[in-house]
């Protein structure tokens, strides 16, 4: 292998594919990348078995070949170069790497002990814009409990129907669901659950990129590409393995109808229950009570050994009075996830859960159990 | 105690003086903060018994008094209010906070249960600017070593001249002096060693202040007092123990001569030692060749695992060549603290202390020992 690489070009490839990269000890050549020439590109990958990274880019190709390296050292070595032209050559197992007046060898692994990233068994293919799934994923991404005794809700549930996408996310104290409009209408429904970890890397990628993003669902595991935008060739692919199982009959959780509903303004409310969290006590209790004639919210905190709180909030409000407590925590998720600058609450009663949306768009609901009596 | 205070003073003075407040469970009124009236002004204080803060601003007195309050508590909720007037009111031992619709009450101890910050008996008194202490004080303040064997270099030493403050710190592995010159003369000389930690808190309270401060030193204590712009009144007081013992023979220490100089751009230089440490191996060891006659400078690593390293960098150079080899994390912290485009290396031979200086200001050294043969 003989290539020459501009060094930003290889720096911003070694970032994104290092966050696959292992730090395991039982399997070391996990903490390499592989290089490897393909035509004129060359292709950086890695795994930790669970997913895979894989990237491309345009490069002089002299000769080609393929060969591993340590990613943390190779990628912080990479960083402290100027932004000039590196010549890599392969030498044995070994790296050669030049840089103007920097001169550098890196010992390697031989490609043919890297793990091979399965190719996918394309069942179902649907076209995102980027920036939206980016966004979409960001309101729900921290609600997943990492149990192992309910492995389904540790990830984000994934359900594609013919117009939309709907993406899901619950700990069982409170769900998320976000709908995003698809662009083109899609064949058939099909849904699939993706775990946490891959969803923040799928995240970190898109935050980068402004192409249109191909979900590609085959059995037990899913595949997001990225295009290169002036060829028709792989940019970023990111593989990894869904979660088995089914995900709840969420959509009976959500109310279908309220009693008492109150509008308000975000910032406000936000911060009047941030100002109720220095009194909430071991349990984080915040106590509302929603007046739809006075078109009031009354925000009331206590610890016995600390003080109190007590403070309102003026908003249109409609149906029963209703007294109501939650974990604030909760509450301030919900509303930080939330866009726009007025919010919905609405509530059926004392003991059932509340609905937290956004005025204005009815693509986000939270819900969120109440404390109960 | 009856006051009105603008939220965003009151926030101000919190973060300012919350930095001694303690976590300590053996004493619980130290996580508190005495709030009291003095004349027109509102004062608070707080102590760790090893530092004491205190801070005054003017507010509205309707009745005076004093209390103490839990300082983690009472700061997060200030700091959640709208920028208005807050009304505080001291019932029994409890403060009651009123800001628009926000009513709280937050539970205290009475103000005689709080330790009094001892006066000090002021010995020596000078004016310094503040924002060039801050900034001196940053260049070397990571230095001292928190070791327990040598509590005097645990410290930074304040060494004032009739003309100037010299400011030490050392972990014996290197040693940096900064020189200040004093506003006015001073009347005689003296030192002291305050604690790395009161250095730290001293800057953090500088990086806020624009005003000059008061050093006045008494019997094993140390008070830097900035006073407000618009009265001669304290506005805030940073009191500290200072470290027992003499500060060692340093000046031996900084070489006199040297038989081996070169000028180096000072970002390329770094670029280079953080490129190199990527192959340093365990004792963190870079390699330099000063080579005058070529007027360059090759730095090495290797690590029999990894791989190795090689470049140079041009520069002017004067004397004889040496090759001598340092722990690469002292020559980056050496350099990241000079300010210059340009710094000075100079070297006696292969196991003597190297020197780093900045170009065109004597008022800095840094003296790193090498790695010996």
């Amino acid at each position: 292998m003989k290539i020459t690489i501009d060094q930003n070009k290889f720096n911003e490839g070694l970032s994104i594919v290092g966050r696959a990269s292992s730090k395991s000890i039982t399997l070391p050549i996990l903490k390499n990348i592989l290089l490897k020439t393909e035509n004129n590109f060359l292709n950086l990958s890695s795994t930790d078995l669970e997913i895979g990274i894989k990237w491309w880019n345009l490069v002089k190709v002299n000769k080609e070949g393929e060969l591993t390296v340590p990613y943390h050292s190779l990628s912080s070595f990479i960083s402290f170069l100027p932004s000039k032209k590196i010549n890599l050559n392969k030498k044995g197992n070994n790296l050669l790497l030049e840089c103007e007046e920097y001169k550098t060898q890196i010992n390697g692994i031989s490609a043919e002990e890297f793990p091979i990233i399965p190719q996918i068994k394309e069942k179902e293919k649907v076209l995102i814009e980027s920036k939206i799934l980016c966004d979409s994923l960001l309101q729900l991404i921290d609600i997943p409990s990492l149990t192992k005794v309910k492995p389904e809700i540790s990830g984000i549930f994934f359900l594609f129907n013919k117009e939309e996408l709907k993406i899901v996310a619950t700990d069982s104290y409170r769900l998320a669901e976000k709908k995003i409009i698809l662009k083109k209408d899609n064949k058939s429904s099909f849904s699939f659950i993706i775990p946490q970890r891959t969803a923040r890397e799928l995240v970190n990628i898109l935050k980068e990129v402004k192409q249109d993003i191909e979900v590609i669902f085959g059995e037990n595991q899913i595949l997001f590409r990225i295009k290169m935008s002036d060829f028709n060739h792989p940019y970023i692919e990111l593989t990894s393995k869904v979660i088995e199982g089914s995900y709840p009959d969420y959509e009976s959780i959500i109310p279908g109808k309220y009693n008492t509903q109150i509008i308000l303004n975000k910032d406000e409310l936000l911060n009047k229950i941030k100002a109720a969290s220095v009194f909430v006590g071991k349990i984080n209790e915040t106590h509302l009570t929603i007046s739809p004639k006075k078109g009031e919210m009354v925000i009331k905190s206590e610890d016995a050994d600390l003080g109190n709180y007590n403070t309102k909030i003026k908003g249109r409000a409609d149906g029963e009075e209703v007294n109501i407590s939650f974990n604030y925590r909760f509450l301030i998720d919900g509303l930080s996830n939330i866009k726009s600058s007025e919010v919905i609450l609405e509530f059926v009663n004392e003991n059932s859960p509340g609905v937290i949306k956004p005025v204005g768009k009815s693509d986000f609901v939270y819900v969120v159990m109440p404390i109960k009596k």
